[in-house]
């Protein structure tokens, strides 16, 4: 941790603005209850695109400043278009940016300045799954490596390892990643 | 079914590669071992880059034809700056792309005319949990529910609720969230 207590540490996440949240929110369960949308549209063969805005939190409907549209698609060796990354890449990509904006918001909190945070991820898959060759063989990932890359003015690495590990701790995509979810699929 | 025998269905999907690619891969399982990849970048605040192109399957290094890049941050009242979907909206765009690629497939399989496809979903959270203001609340989705409407030619309802059952049975994605899977965050 930093010695030199005059100097602000800025990672660009408002720590007041959370911890105030947190406290609004304890004392207002209600409005801790969030629901997140996506809306999807089937192109042709594998490609679809998603669109995202709205979504319901804090006791009304909110809507993000834009709306962010995602192709998905399989790639040219599944005989596909290859027009977007797979489902399965989407599902890294989300458990990247949620365990990176933690180790922001966690080290904003213990006053670590960071200057550079890389993350790689390796989700390892058996492909027989998805293709009905072996009931055995699981759809999804066998296996997800996170690997960080932190690059911070005044941590050690043990100080990086307990920011890394707190941000898995409290990460929403980890959780749904490495815990069961219940999905419900209807036709209407 | 359709009872116009001699008409082609045409979903844009090739059941015959993928038919042949589930026969090859049945005789050579190694090749059947894929490691996708994403690497991802912090840019500032809660706000993180993700870069998704080369991947390993089929025996060797694979790549997609263009690099696609996605940012995730969190909205405006978790006091971000909203430059992205969050984390949690890619997982839910990454399950519709997985089971309305499956539909579109199987629906293929099944000499299904698909008109439409159109997917809702909807993820529960309640934030105590990332906020760390209650433990026994989760981090993530309580639970997910996927919404199909789906325009066929030649299906019934039955039908089409068989198809999204067999995508679901089918999808990585789907399993991925719905059933556990390791993950290891390590610290380069």
């Amino acid at each position: 941790m930093s010695t030199e207590t005059d100097k602000q540490v800025q990672n660009g996440v408002n720590v007041d603005a959370l911890l105030g949240a947190r406290d609004a929110l304890s004392k207002a369960p209600e409005a801790a209850k969030f629901n997140w949308k996506a809306s999807c549209k089937w192109m042709s063969g594998t490609h679809s695109q998603t669109s995202i805005q709205g979504f319901y939190g804090l006791g009304s409907q909110q809507s993000h400043k834009t709306e962010f549209t995602f192709d998905t698609d399989h790639p040219e060796i599944f005989a596909s278009e290859d027009k977007g990354a797979t489902p399965v890449e989407m599902v890294l990509a989300g458990l990247a940016g949620c365990l990176t904006a933690g180790v922001a918001s966690i080290a904003q909190l213990r006053k670590i300045q960071l200057r550079s945070v890389k993350a790689t991820l390796e989700g390892a898959m058996d492909i027989q799954g998805i293709l009905g060759i072996d009931s055995d063989v699981r759809n999804g990932f066998d296996d997800i490596k996170v690997t960080f890359k932190i690059d911070a003015e005044n941590a050690s690495k043990k100080d990086l390892e307990a920011l890394v590990a707190q941000s898995q701790k409290r990460s929403a995509v980890f959780d749904i990643v490495a815990n069961p979810t219940n999905v419900t699929v209807v036709v209407a």
